[in-house]
């Protein structure tokens, strides 16, 4: 049984073409984004259209809920197909939902994109009082059916109290060190010490906004800072979250970023000069470079465990303790 | 392994009393309304509830959703619970909810209450135009995911053309013959005829307005009604859906009959004179009275076998074939 390839972040326009290149790249499970703004009834459209494909694409891809599929997946020559939502939007005000979601496949969520949430802050407010009276007791609902933490877009404060409030391993599923790169969306070294000492899992980025030297950033940089982090953090805790959003025209990043809190335009990691998505780096284009990384981190001096390890094996394990009920 | 005793159809206002009498009348399964006019939303809500009460209740309740269930649950003392509509309000005009209420537990859809609905006609209308277009499509769905059609309320056009169109067995899981006791929303000789022919189920109800001489019906005349089933259409086509609708106040019967339809009263199957709930009659009360069922049977002239089929094992064989994908 070969250690399989997860990539643990991925919100791209999918269709055939990329179920195709899932399987060229030789990745066993994504882990997509399905809800950034959608009230509930929205998001269960989005699952709906994720039926579909499940149902059109029977040989490339299959529905994943637990460990299990993934071994699945590689066993049948497919990718199996992990949802989250990058807010909390589609729980509502009602922490019944959070149960629901569970059943109906949701595996992660984040407490918070970038602006303040009923649960928790996003990075991009001026204030982080911390998580609020429901998002401690929506964590501990998420802790008792298995629906996985994630305050990747989240404040410093809020993060931490997540982490300490949370009776079960987190995790930040798509970010980098802010010692690499200091982008608000970045983490700082704290943050990443008490998530990885608590055993949870940071899945590093590849979307531009989030490396040195954005879209020119190069292979030998990102995996020297992956080699860093495995110093400070202990290799077992890192994989990969790409935030990959291929095909995506530039409304959906709008979307994104605006939903329907504001009237006006937030650029979010973007500019007015530069509102739309960025280039991916020329050595991880889309699905099919996941060899161009194992290469990379080979250069950085990880052995060929801890490759794995890092590019699926390390998410493999966290699925195995997180998705049921705790 | 005991066979186990199922009852087909339920819409108690349920609580720990209830799990309770349950436990006491040796109830291994039981199927429960979740949705009459509900929406969407407004069903989730109703899971929710349900959910509540699995976490309150871990040793009388569990939640089914397959027929190994059943059984798991006879071994460990306690009921499974499965869910159904009695009306496809909850899938609005969507046919991609077909398949998410099904994800989430779902496992009988009535096409029709006693009104015209998106897919069919209810007993109720002046006219019966038969299936629609939509009923069409969701009745292929449904046949795809394992989701059982229930056609109790439904007027005798639109029953005959769901048994004929669907590809899978269907069933009436509460209603009489009307032989016995001619009440629109019994049902025909020619649609029992039909229905079992094609290796569907019905469901003998207990409801009052549906017993010759209601609430005073005897205990004789029901089970000597079964017997003639049993020799009209095989006693391995038959089972119990009592709906019992204990300790529900008067006003959940008006939102049955009425929900949001009309600003009239509606008295259904009632009328101004006795506008609430019938009394059940004395020899089943409630979930304590199956042992007064058996020996009914028993004196109709069943066998063990034979009763043991009509008050569980038969609706258990249904459930095995009907609730995975076709």
């Amino acid at each position: 049984m070969q250690v399989p390839v997860i990539d643990n972040l991925q919100y791209c326009n999918f269709s055939g073409k990329i179920f195709r290149q899932l399987r060229e790249g030789g990745v066993d499970a994504i882990h997509v984004t399905i809800a950034y703004h959608e009230n509930f009834r929205e998001m269960v459209a989005n699952l709906e259209r994720w039926n579909r494909f499940f149902e059109t694409y029977p040989t490339l891809i299959m529905r994943g809920t637990c460990a299990a599929d993934v071994m699945k997946a590689q066993e049948t020559g497919r990718t199996a197909v992990f949802f989250g939502f990058q807010n909390p939007s589609p729980i509502e005000d009602d922490i019944g939902l959070v149960e629901i979601v569970h059943q109906l496949g949701v595996r992660f969520m984040q407490l918070s994109y970038n602006n303040q949430s009923l649960l928790a802050t996003g990075a991009y407010e001026d204030e982080d009082p911390g998580l609020t009276r429901m998002g401690r007791a929506v964590i501990a609902e998420m802790n008792r059916v298995g629906l996985v933490i994630d305050m990747s877009h989240s404040a410093e404060r809020s993060t931490l109290e997540a982490i300490d409030h949370s009776t079960r391993p987190i995790a930040i599923t798509h970010a980098n060190p802010d010692w690499w790169h200091p982008a608000l969306r970045n983490k700082s070294d704290t943050v990443l010490r008490a998530l990885t000492n608590a055993g949870g899992m940071l899945g590093f980025s590849l979307y531009p906004h989030h490396l040195a030297d954005g879209s020119n950033c190069t292979r030998q940089s990102f995996c020297e800072m992956i080699a860093e982090a495995a110093d400070r953090y202990g290799a077992e805790s890192l994989g990969i979250g790409s935030d990959l959003c291929q095909d995506q025209p530039d409304s959906v990043v709008t979307w994104m970023r605006v939903g329907r809190w504001t009237k006006e335009m937030d650029y979010g990691e973007g500019s007015a000069a530069a509102p739309g998505f960025p280039a991916m780096p020329e050595w991880f284009r889309d699905n099919r470079d996941w060899d161009s990384l194992r290469d990379g981190l080979h250069d950085a001096g990880f052995t060929a465990e801890e490759t794995d390890g890092i590019l699926g094996g390390n998410w493999l394990r966290f699925y195995e303790t997180s998705f049921t009920a705790g």
